[in-house]
């Protein structure tokens, strides 16, 4: 029984195959190859417009720090939620990558950001204030740190909000294929029709080897050669980028990154309702994508851990119970039996 | 006819089915797998020594910054030649991830430091003189980036004096396979045993996806916290870490990265010869491992351009023909025909 | 009445004096100069130690960031107040100086940090967690933000929880004399002896021109050279030295900075008194140096703001009034007149 | 018999008066004082134009790089002499500064580019190749390290060909009084009017106690917010700025800092005489401004040290001989004197 995290998951056999087929012969390097020509095309499908500029990564720390170096200057601040990614769990990435850029942290209740403490924080925001660091951007998560999702109406709500005070805007999707399977909202309705300028669309998560995509809409487009140089500085322009888009690729095509997050989707909703059967388990978040919150009573805790269960506590109370496209049923089962036995 | 660069050439199909082989079940993130632990003692024994640590990146020029940033601090300087990969071809990545050390730039023939040059630039090492910045690292580059090669015992020479002046030592060993094989040293010889102190083991052009090892031995070991940090903070750490092991691991068993890389020089050897068998065409340097550079007169410069062979017209001059695991016979012939020609 | 800041006042007539005859003849440039030798015997006096090294600095912000650079790495953090001023008025400098650290901000009333937070922060604190940023440094403040003193006992309870978990210490003291004057510690009890790393000891608002000293006690005076590399490095390394040392050796001799703090902590008093002997007014934080924060009724606010009094309202609602050594009888008699009006 | 620099020299008395004149009352903080606003007026008629902001500074390594940080991002390279300032004795504060932009050496006898190389670097340069660090900025030093002078004309016409390739332009002028009084061209002849786009004014050299003055020109007006973001965040943006802005109308006013220079200059010129009227005494450069750079024959090198003599051993085996502002005509004598004995 295997919770732990959806990068623990192997790749779905697409994506092997993806980059044993894009082995063949010689390819230009950094991203003149042909696939990387290809998958251009299908993002402009999928996000139903040709105004965007896009960069594949392997890392989703790299591509949430790279977008975040060109929507925010080394003198600026980015509004994020206080649990989000790039605070939490990137080790100062954001500030690496910027040169020095603050995170301003604003509350909300399962890791979403409290929409009075952003009018807030965008009331007080004074750029002509020399000592003080100005917010230029905000950065929204979309599935959230905490498995709820924002409905693209709520995004675009806060990047209206945003943009009103000058700011760029950035969702990090690391599971943005969970988050639009939860909500019903379409890329497109979740990224740039909802005012979203970087986008960084993850794959790694949903079931590539390690696979994020940098999109940047409309105006932004004008940063995509800092981006490009960024990346080559950091070290995240592969000679062989043919074997990144050949994931992506994979992915893509016929909606396989939708399927396999809604299949971490519907174990995980198998997941919460077998843990809330029981007496005194409750959800700390709602259930909208691949990940369980849950508060175990003390019995429960130590029937889980007993029986090996990888699950992670979470700073507060909850376990985290992580579902990915390859959870087999026979976990789910197993944990039934673990949880029935009295 | 393509001899643009290494980098153009497929993966080995071993290093494909290896990624195959790996993607079974769950394996834990971030090098806690079992093909990583592996890896481990199979460096182990390539390099005979135990005294050593290391870690995978998929990025050549990530993995030369990242060893950069922990031999050489923001207030210092790295010693290298005027035409190393660091300098001229990584947009500043050494400067980014030491937060702004600076590159001193030293000359010599066949892109290899001239010896009375280092010697001067370690006389006038003064680190107590707070105005200039003091030099704290060596990095030396075998193969070249004029394709010539270090013996060993230049190597261990040139440690030497740089450590006599309290300086750090680095190899960028991006083509260390084609020097191993050119000048028959083996890999401790060529690193450990010649006073490297940290190595960075390159197997993309040799024939990985993108696989670069970097190790650290004897004393710089104490460095390994703070180079997985570095590593974490600079999107370097990927979760699905094994897909990187299972690359090296396919490279190094049965030595397959030193006979990929002895094709590859055979085929850089007769393309030299052929090349240097017209009249008027010279070797602007030895050809030690994979890369040919020749001066070319302008007729047969011609006949190249118009017959589409994909080379690098150098700086200063001559074109760089690079050879790789997977030239096929059929270029060198069709470039034998080419030049028979008149 | 002019309370807007002690940094508007002018300098006391003595470090002029000083500065002028430190102007005679040749002295040597970058603290070889003979003030800046008397200078050490005085600081050794004051502090009752031998065991320290350190440095003059003109700015404020620049000696916080360069002590913050030599005690938290680029992938460290730092642990603070919310309101400390090294977050919220020196725009970024202690990440620029310390190549991207984090700062992270503790709740607390009165600008001092709550103990229980503190603990929180160190007991969660995990330096192996390579993911998470891990405090390195604990950033005390004194006076705080708003105007309230620590006890030495307090900031030697702080530190020694601190270094348990392996932290360093530093003591932002930009208004250190009117701490030292409001507790009744002396300088060696608020820093070395309480276990303080590195302390900024500010002049500048005490009464100099701009003249702020870095102490480097105990163990931290290895760090010494790299804290002058990066003074250099970041401009703090002036040429003529001797008229910075000339300041910080009038302000220190016979105790000048601690009685021009002990009057401006008697006219922070005397003007805490007035108002709260109005109607409606109280303090929202007590006034232990000399920083007056007051919640004013509505037509008090409005008789200030007629009247062109200079003070500073702060964020969440009470208003700022500053005392500095130079606050005239006439501005307290002045004020005494407005709020007697009615 | 004091040539160790003209940092050795204090400040004139006009300084020290202005300081003491300034020191009246309570000013606004960070530039909004009343000799702050005078000084715009001097400077606008000084350069002969009001198209400009500015910024003042203690310290020169900070002031330029202050003015390259806006004048080239981390992913640019600044092109400067390889003996300039900016490259040996400011410990990497434009790397620093910069967030890690590289300097691009050019080579050129005395201290001054060499054209053809300067025409080499532009050539080459391809802000299109990802890989590489293009040039954004040419940096220009008058009066040289090696006390030569560019004519006007000369920095005008290097200022064209970097324009032409899109290059900003900077002059570090921190001996730019000695250039003028050497050349004989006026402030707006050797700034803006030769195409510079932001010009470091050095008077600390020149007889102030630490005051350098930022200015920018035309189109670069629009990077002075961000300038003065990063002032402040370096610590360059003192409260008590008033006590800067008084030294700089000191020095500007009646062209005190060039009578000042003149002094300097002259006094260098009867040096230079007196050395080269001995036997085997040649001048490494020719006497432009304010420094001699002589080779001495042994003998009198012997003399020289023996007698103490202030001098500086230049790289390469001439010694530099610095006069000031304030080199009395007594040190000249005993240097005649000194010379004279045989």
């Amino acid at each position: 029984m295997n919770f732990s995290s959806d990068t623990a998951a192997p790749a779905h056999p697409k994506v092997i195959e993806a980059i044993a087929a894009a082995n063949q012969g010689n390819e230009p390097s950094y991203g003149g190859d042909a696939v990387t020509a290809r998958l251009r095309a299908l993002l402009a499908t999928l996000f139903e417009t040709e105004d965007f500029d896009f960069w594949i990564c392997a890392s989703g720390t790299a591509s949430n720090a790279l977008a975040l170096s060109v929507l925010c200057s080394p003198i600026g601040a980015i509004a994020c939620h206080e649990e989000a990614h790039i605070e939490r769990d990137e080790r100062g990435a954001p500030e690496f990558f910027t040169g020095g850029a603050k995170l301003r942290l604003l509350p909300g209740h399962g890791a979403q950001i409290d929409e009075e403490a952003l009018r807030q924080a965008l009331a007080l925001n004074n750029p002509d204030f020399v000592h003080e660091t100005p917010l230029e951007t905000l950065s929204l998560t979309n599935l959230t740190e905490c498995g709820t999702a924002y409905p693209a109406a709520q995004v675009a709500h806060y990047a209206e909000l945003a943009k009103a005070e000058g700011l760029n805007t950035h969702l990090d999707g690391a599971r943005l294929g969970n988050a639009l399977v939860s909500t019903g909202a379409s890329p497109a309705e979740m990224s740039w029709k909802a005012g979203i300028d970087v986008l960084t669309l993850g794959l790694t998560k949903t079931g590539a080897i390690g696979c994020e995509i940098i999109l940047l809409f409309g105006k932004m487009r004008a940063a995509f050669g800092r981006l490009q140089a960024r990346a080559k500085r950091s070290g995240h322009m592969p000679p062989k980028m043919r074997f990144l888009a050949a994931q992506a690729e994979a992915m893509l095509t016929d909606d396989l990154w939708l399927s396999l997050a809604a299949n971490a989707n519907q174990s995980a909703k198998e997941l919460a309702n077998l843990l809330c059967a029981q007496p005194g388990v409750s959800l700390a978040y709602p259930t909208a994508g691949n990940e369980v919150f849950c508060v175990l009573p003390k019995e429960i805790e130590a029937r889980i851990i007993k029986a090996g269960v990888k699950c992670y506590p979470w700073p507060g109370g909850p376990y985290r119970f992580v579902c990915s496209w390859a959870t087999p049923q026979s976990d789910l089962d197993a944990m039934r039996e673990l949880l029935a036995e009295t």
